[in-house]
């Protein structure tokens, strides 16, 4: 009898569990991401309207990463629920390899106050795309290994929905290499890769449609 | 096929995962505005009853803009709730119009820190108010694109009460509305705009009862 | 029709959802306690075992005010499910009641650092006692408003049961308010006075049952 | 009638909530310790890539400590998941004792920021290795309590079960204490125990396994 079946083992973690804990550190750490944009101690700040409007405008870099984190976060806890639904069975390391992952994204905060603190220099943009690069690495990892032979998830499962959702993980890691890249040549703008987001997601979107259909 | 119908598609997203990750931003957005009350570091306290009084009353912006903020975002959850009951499906576009009222949730920690900073110049209520018009312009949207031709909910959702609804989710950014043109008159206590709030609050709840007594 | 009874007013607040947003914001207030254990800015630590052992040692107020904030509140959250779970319907008045409620219980945070820094007035024990004083009530008067004429609760709830609860939320704010009029007589030492809880505790139990057991 | 048996006692408290508590708990202390890794005071910042590789590198301390308390954070999460699965009742102990292992839990921030705050003082690894070694009781403490002449626990539980769990809720008060020793000689880095974690992890469930096969 192999743990894995039997009625005392590990196996009472239940994917419900292993969702709301996951759940959990994404809404906390999306709304941690706020504490990045930092205000002056109180006994430094002058009350005046100048003073105030010139405050509010030196954030652009704290807000800019605010956004752009809460956003790309949000995007990723949306792959977490695709990526987990088929999911059938939980094993040891599918569940560390996620704790891993969670690891990174509860990092986050961190690494967009520092990227907000450092708006001219390029290890700021650096530490930022590392650290979206490790959550989306991760979050490939942990599909692989419960795809790889169909290792936890149905037998039913379309090869093609697993390829597909392989390659979405792949699309946050890929624009952040690209930003390490532009980065490590000196570039300070090099976040403006994530602008491309939203287009890389429509195009995956619509192959997949196509894709889907010409396979029917 | 469509994706919307496939069953390997981004429909496995439930609104109960949505309704929980929002729960979870409202609850935290709502404790962490605790932080937005700041005392001086602890070097510099100095330990007497009158360092104390004085400290506790200077606070006083600091405590009306939490109780505001707190209140509010209250009334925004219990609205969020009203208004994704009888949402029945969910697609991307309603996924990503939630988590960008959201991130507008998740900022209000800084923008009532901001304002109870700035008591003085007109710049810390005019960023508060917007706060609050964005989140609730927000809602409107998604109102709007979940019932516009029955999209999302049931066809059985009668027109009054869509209306209804809608409405009330413009209560709060009408209401900002006002405070920033008074704000911008110049005038610091724009923020006493709501105090309405009650007040509008019952009378369209009183409205709403006698419209639908008038039409049954 | 009254909206109450109809199927698109606020009554799809359900419990489920009012309780889950409690949890969140008792488990937040109760973590976020924490950061009222401040340590000085990193540059002006000293890198000795001299200085270590001074720092954790003049952390006591902070860690006394930690543990007896972090225990009242569970004692709070144990208190607010005893007294949810009988609650059949929800309406507009009970839902503001909680959220007021939670305005309190997310304030603690703020009174526990505040009493932290302030171990030499008799100002900061006010405070603190003050913010439970305000959670209790608060909770006495939810309890109160939905068993008066059991406007919220089943025919069958036994009175004595009604009275046991509310004689329960009674008893925080009962010694907070002794901790009070202490501490106003100048006595720095009035937070003590939770010492007694353990003991109140057991024999509102003790009491409780004698009197079920007389009463069969 | 005891109030256990009572259909309006504390047996109200759903094994459900207790959990939802304690994983919000563990989800946000998980996310808080990053709040451990502190950036100095913007006004203090220098905008160069020099000044910038500098502080990261310099926060080497910071970022060991938080890796190693989000990981056994994990590994107490998971088995507070095991352990609680087979427990059927709750009664006030019980849910006290789970309060005051949470306590420590949510202390955990602190202990992680103090220890990456001192790491040239053998007393930043003792305060970080205590406050596991209480978490580690606590959790020890409770399956005792729940266990002992299966007391919350139904009858058919294997006593080999039993044992092997409580087993694993010392592994990691076994190390920390360990640590605290080595740490008492002076020795700066005593945290290394914690390496041996996967080790006597996968050493437990290799014995397990036999354990359970020879006794088949």
């Amino acid at each position: 009898m192999t743990e894995e079946t039997s009625s005392f083992g590990t196996m009472h973690l239940t994917k419900s569990r292993l969702e709301s804990l996951s759940d959990g550190i994404f809404a906390f750490a999306m709304t941690l991401l706020v504490i990045s944009i930092n205000l002056p101690d109180k006994s430094r700040i002058v009350q005046s309207q100048a003073y105030a409007t010139h405050l509010i405008l030196s954030l652009y870099s704290d807000f800019f990463h605010y956004v752009l984190a809460f956003l790309i976060l949000g995007a990723f806890w949306l792959s977490h629920h695709i990526m987990i639904h088929p999911v059938k069975t939980l094993d040891r390391i599918f569940i560390w390899l996620n704790l891993g992952t969670l690891l990174f994204v509860s990092l986050l905060p961190f690494s967009t106050s520092f990227a907000g603190d450092f708006p001219d220099t390029s290890l700021g943009a650096i530490v930022f795309e590392a650290n979206l690069l490790a959550i989306g690495l991760g979050m490939f990892c942990q599909w692989k290994y419960a795809t790889s032979s169909h290792r936890l998830v149905g037998a039913e499962l379309p090869d093609e929905f697993i390829r597909h959702v392989a390659l979405g993980t792949l699309v946050v890691p890929g624009i952040s290499f690209l930003g390490i890249l532009i980065a490590l040549t000196g570039n300070l703008y090099s976040q403006a890769v994530y602008l491309m987001l939203p287009f890389v997601g429509f195009l995956l979107h619509h192959y997949h449609r196509n894709d889907r259909v010409s396979s029917a």
